[in-house]
């Protein structure tokens, strides 16, 4: 491609266009044959052949539609590997699709703007050429938030140069940080000085703080501050109107929030190229424990009552046996809390102490283990350091890879999707047993769909499901259809967000467009086409073009 | 008044039509005198007549443009006591105003809705026949949210009929609560069930659940969740293009949050009628303190070291030296912290202790004072309960009374303004200076100038301002605008907002304009025409009509 030399400097590692991760941590297919044959077995599933992922030689990829002019070529890529890296999210779905070579709409073009300027002038040329703009950060969508609609020629613009923190306010602890950092790029800036935005998604790695706020992520705390929402002090967007930058404030009576009305807005109303977020001291005290329940109910009512309690526990996931039985964190039929306090000012003692006392008022043990290391100085280096006893270290680490996980279950044939929602505690078990009935009615008898509680209130609770199954080769896409809609319909039908944290994207449009308020779409849709007349920013998502 | 027979039953008790409370509780004039010298003494004003307020005969309103139709007439009214008590909120020149019996555009006709449907027909009636639509709570706006414009006829929608709790969830603590509720009302609700809302701002006793929601009120709590819009679960709102109600959801990550855009928008939007809120547990456990300091410098880094500890007291209100003695709750000179913890659930000796420790750290000392009563088993029936030797009680019945104090400092032809604002700790202390100073030039050598942090945060604090000077009698009005304008620029100027919880109504607009981005206003006017198009709800406010 003669385009790709006139590109950004190419990069010398790059990630799996069809996957999770960069190239280089991809397995050899040995080596992922065994893994594939190892998972089969433990989930019961049998034996079947394992696949290998496309090649990006055997790409056929639709012709460019669109060509950049010459003032951005030098920021603009065309090449296969771009466009397919640009295509997908990354979920099942998406994967399912990547990894089998099928890119039906890729992007025509992948912008790689260094600055704010060169921003402007690509939102520009698309108004020009009615292009879709599709903002484009670690590309980590579950929800088809990243997917080009086919209707028209499509600009993905990657944000990911714009990847520094700017400015630091250690006094209100507050740091200017541009959009396109991702997680650990941005821990590391932040580290030196002592400071941490401590926002943890499953796609840390990868994701970016501007996606982010796009998509109200949801973050390390169990409570409290549970999404990105929280440490947002000030957003900076790009709208074709202008720029759209609130003051930096602590807090603000004057009107509706124009933060709140960007952060969740998917891209529609804006780039974001930069906030200020709140940062903290990196915690020097921590406490954490394991509690073992007899029953999922139990442990959800000792986790009610821990939300309701004013303690504030950083952490507080709670497993289903089937979960934790999955992943070898209990012993069979028991549920799984695991529970833990941070703090940068204060030994945790008394709150631990307490949280022990309402896990034991619904049954919890805390479940023993070498005590060493429990209470530390944290000099943490990254977030998944491991560290040998800590159920909630051990927790993480498996949080974190469990993405890398699933690149191997689509090449062994297990189809594994998760969705989630919110709901108050007075209609959660039935949600709860709603979901998984439905998913276990859609998807047959081999599947497994466990839960686990992700986030908590003190008027509800975050579920998260995982569903397990073989796949029908061939026909996964169709599987995952039926899954989705009959997980969809179950969590809206009960009362539940189409999603607590993962956004609405083109997926979930059918179930949020039920769950939304009339006049609040009214009100977004007119919204979004004064301050973007051309509708070029990401159409598709949470309204119709 | 023909029309006030056909009206709604008549209350027996009435609110005074300008000033602060009901019209018993109005003081003989001889007592008003005297409180009026002591007030003047006090400050060092020097003796001067003092005022006796209009009466309701003496009025002489301009004829109303408007007459309800037949259908609405047994739930409006159009007698002079109804019109000139719905013509202001409560700001000091409201009261200067309604003080003087000057009422130039008060509303043409008050409706009173007892249910849904009656608000349905009073909507449709506004847009019919084009008259604004001004959604009335308790009326006490201090930034002119609630005064009619001049421009065309004005119908005030009166929602205190609808002041039930509706329906009560006990698992997930929260109640379904009607609009036009006030806060003791609420409580009174609430507290058989040993639930509380525990929103207390200011106006508690006559502004409503629905005035709070469409203004961002601020609360009880000192640190994070200051404001009403943590507590409320969903909004029901009638807008000209339907009911705009969101699921009741502990959190959600679907799209822009719809409740985030209702909360705030001054009744621009629609009218809010119910709401589902999070309630919690009476607190049970209570540890209050008062903390001296040399200086306000000095205390406010405390607060800061506070605000980022992670302890969360539930009062923490920095009073300056001057505020401080003019209320006679610290020795001259010195600052005073009144600092204060809260739980349903557990003992607070932890948190206090080592909130005394960061206090300590910056030089407080704490107040020794008799300790009876500190911790204590709460059986307070009023929020305004009186407990001797509790700093944080005495407080707050002080900060409660305050309303009543300024109708006698009108009286006594004393000018009694606040403001307040929010602001990054980085630039906190530039702008209390910036704004003490601007006050002071605008009202000349007389007047006393205090500040106080009413809430705080990590990344800053609320400072709140009163301004106490001889008024000159008759130029009030003149007085007041150059002390607005003054402190208002000297706000913005310095980066704050020109409301921490207090809206922006009529008065703010300037600087509101000033300080919000671009492309927000773009937006929320097209929101605005798109769910009101006849542009009939609260025209003036936060937009232009």
């Amino acid at each position: 491609m003669t385009r790709a030399a006139k590109g950004p400097p190419a990069v010398t590692r790059r990630r799996k266009f069809w996957g999770w991760g960069f190239e280089d941590q991809q397995p050899a297919h040995a080596q992922v044959e065994a893994a594939a044959a190892a998972a089969r077995e433990h989930l019961g599933f049998g034996p079947a052949e394992v696949e290998r992922p496309a090649r990006l030689d055997d790409l056929d990829l639709p012709p460019a539609r669109l060509e950049p002019p010459d003032a951005l070529a030098a920021i603009c890529r065309t090449d296969p590997y771009e466009r397919a890296a640009h295509a997908y999210g990354k979920s099942y779905r998406d994967v399912v699709r990547a990894f089998r070579g099928r890119f039906e709409n890729p992007p025509d073009v992948v912008a790689h703007p260094a600055d704010e300027a060169q921003l402007e002038r690509v939102l520009a040329w698309c108004e020009e050429t009615k292009a879709a703009a599709i903002p484009f950060g670690g590309g980590t969508s579950v929800v088809g938030g990243v997917e080009p609609p086919g209707d028209r020629p499509a600009v993905s613009i990657d944000l990911k140069r714009l990847d520094r923190v700017l400015e630091l306010d250690p006094v209100s602890r507050a740091a200017r940080v541009q959009a396109g950092v991702t997680g650990p790029a941005l821990e590391d800036q932040l580290r030196d000085h002592g400071l941490t935005l401590r926002h943890f998604p499953q796609s840390f790695e990868y994701s970016t703080l501007g996606g982010w706020i796009a998509t109200r992520a949801g973050g390390h705390y169990a409570t409290l501050h549970t999404h990105i929402d929280d440490f947002v002090e000030s957003v900076r967007a790009l709208t074709p109107r202008g720029w759209w930058e609130s003051r930096r404030l602590p807090a603000s009576g004057a009107g509706p929030s124009p933060d709140r009305m960007l952060i969740g807005s998917e891209g529609i109303l804006g780039v974001i190229t930069e906030a200020w977020m709140r940062v903290q001291d990196a915690p020097r005290f921590k406490k954490s424990a394991a509690v073992l329940f007899d029953s999922f109910e139990s442990g959800a009512q000792a986790v009610r009552a821990l939300s309701q309690s004013g303690l504030h526990p950083s952490n507080c996931r709670l497993l289903d046996p089937g979960e934790a039985a999955l992943t070898g964190a209990a012993p069979d039929g028991k549920a799984l809390l695991v529970l833990g306090f941070e703090s940068a000012d204060h030994e945790l003692g008394p709150w631990m102490a307490r949280a022990l006392e309402l896990c034991a008022d619904h049954g919890g043990r805390r479940r023993e283990r070498p005590a060493a290391g429990e209470e530390r100085s944290s000099s943490e280096r990254s977030s998944s350091s491991p560290e040998r006893g800590e159920s909630e270290v051990a927790w993480r680490d498996a949080f974190l890879q469990a993405p890398y996980l699933r690149d191997t279950l689509v090449a062994a044939g297990i189809l594994a999707e998760t969705f989630e929602t919110a709901i108050t505690w007075d209609r959660f078990a039935d949600l709860v047993d709603d979901v998984r009935a439905r998913a276990r009615d859609a998807l047959g008898a081999q599947s497994m769909v466990t839960c686990r509680l992700t986030h908590v209130y003190p008027d509800g609770a975050a579920p998260y499901f995982t569903v397990l199954v073989p796949a029908s080769r061939g026909r996964e896409l169709d599987q995952w259809t039926e899954l989705k809609q009959a997980a969809s319909e179950a969590i809206v039908g009960a009362g539940g967000t189409i999603s607590h944290h993962h956004a609405v994207g083109r997926d979930h449009r059918p179930w949020y467009d039920q769950q939304r308020p009339e006049p609040f779409a009214v009100a977004l849709r007119a919204a979004k086409s004064a301050v973007d007349p051309a509708g070029v920013l990401n159409p598709g998502v949470l309204i119709d073009p």
